[in-house]
């Protein structure tokens, strides 16, 4: 898989029977991208067929402890399993005293280059497998950001209807012009960019825990896929937003006034034994959506 | 189950397919006593049946990541289930820091009453629900010891026999007995010492991860239930020991030199798909051995 998602664990607070606490992986060529790292991370990881040797950066949303309680042990075995190749890990302040406590009470230090980078939101990075990857603001019960994940540039394509236009038909001229390079035809130079064309990045926007809040519809403008807090149906939306959360039908508003291509429903309550009643009132709203499910594969690129 | 135990987790070090790490539930009339809670252990007991929220104390064998990450994120499950009783958290010193941190970090408190001993081995502890908790020491990398568990006094039981022997046949004289009172037949007063008995009490001992050790021996003497260390087989004695393991042959020969009267193989490498090299060489030395695995319940009194 060039790039796609894994849903690793979807619960809300607690895990259940069938959900484990949040944690989503973002595959891209051979790396690995996690957001949130919930307790039983490591081990989902391992039921996926997924290393965590692979796995080159984990950002967190915010630091409630269902979201990176499994952070130590995911760093442990790494440690054990003979990691040696550097992992970055982001998140709000507080998570370097956390894993800095951790790793003394279990006496233990990583034996590869661990980075622990306390961000705010609005901050950018690219990662050395050339995701990008922007921290934007949400709203929570305590200092929280979602991430939004940009897929390197691609390869220009070019585009074979504006070559034959100009007299090129596909063969060593094309090839020339692929690149970068400018050919001469019939006398005309003929420059990459006029038959070249940057191909569409996928765009992955995850919210983490959050109220209906704009700067994700902002986030998530045009994104390929948008997963979104929908911890309720709309019949508990005064609960969803006391205590921080989005309704199904508050992430499908958000998706749909984003124009976002697909929504997946995610942090879902124990109280749903089925997302039924979730996807019914978000497809009201967005006629794509998904709810999200431990070990579900969304492949953007196959 | 009157008293038995559940196995949540049983790997060594990493989580596998089927092993997820070390925590064992023994339940005792309602409540539960947990010896370790390596990460994913509230996953564990609620994919078992057990509430959280009948756990009334646990105990940490050492402060190795795998045998106590699942803490932070279980203690902060009882508290959004609504748990207002009390907990004991014992272990060795480090523990409380440890909490405190995850604490501070995750912006949580415990709603109930929490109380964290540091033990020493060689400590004893009696449960609310009565049984006694004892710790001794063991040989590991790290400070560490293991966990002698006794079931309350119970009701002493009449031996009939010795009752007919002395002219009395069941009935109101044999109750009054039972209740502690003296009687008198054919002229001659019967004291309760003289026909009931004391009934054996049902002792566990669970040792974390050691080397073969006499305290082990010692404390496991006519136990019910020797869980042990059994990381590897004797083909790897040595890495056993340079990691501070044990091999299902030393747990057998401390199950047979104390006369445990049954032996469970635990914290089983990940390289052991099945349990089967282990067990045969356990036999060997003891008759009566099982091999742990996840949710595996063995009912002490049903």
């Amino acid at each position: 898989m060039e790039l796609g998602i894994v849903f690793l664990g979807t619960s809300a607070a607690v895990p259940t029977r069938y959900r484990g606490l949040p944690s989503i992986a973002v595959v891209h060529r051979g790396s690995i991208v996690l957001l949130d790292a919930g307790e039983g991370t490591q081990a989902a990881l391992t039921r996926a067929g997924l290393s965590p040797l692979r796995v080159e950066a984990i950002f967190i949303t915010h630091l409630h402890g269902d979201h990176f309680f499994g952070l130590p042990g995911l760093l442990q075995s790494m440690g054990m399993l003979g990691r040696k190749t550097p992992l970055l890990v982001a998140g709000p302040r507080g998570l370097y005293g956390f894993l800095r406590e951790a790793f003394r009470a279990s006496r233990w230090l990583p034996g590869f280059p661990l980075y622990v980078a306390e961000l705010e939101p609005g901050e950018k990075l690219v990662l050395p497998s050339g995701l990008e990857v922007e921290s934007f603001p949400v709203s929570h019960t305590i200092p929280a950001m979602g991430y939004r994940l940009v897929e390197p540039r691609r390869k220009p394509r070019i585009n074979i209807e504006k070559a034959r236009r100009l007299g090129i038909e596909p063969g060593p001229l094309l090839a020339k012009l692929q690149r970068g390079e400018p050919v001469t035809v019939a006398g005309r130079i003929v420059r990459p960019e006029e038959v070249v064309e940057e191909q569409p990045r996928a765009v992955i926007v995850y919210t983490g825990d959050t109220r209906p809040c704009p700067t994700v519809v902002e986030a998530a403008r045009n994104a390929t896929v948008l997963i979104h807090d929908a911890t309720f149906t709309s019949s508990m939306a005064r609960e969803a937003y006391e205590q921080g959360h989005s309704t199904a039908r508050d992430a499908a508003r958000a998706a749909s006034t984003a124009d976002a291509r697909l929504l997946v429903l995610f942090h879902i309550s124990a109280r749903y034994e089925t997302p039924d009643p979730l996807l019914a009132e978000a497809r009201i709203h967005h006629d794509n959506v998904v709810a999200a499910e431990d070990y579900l594969k969304i492949p953007i690129r196959p």
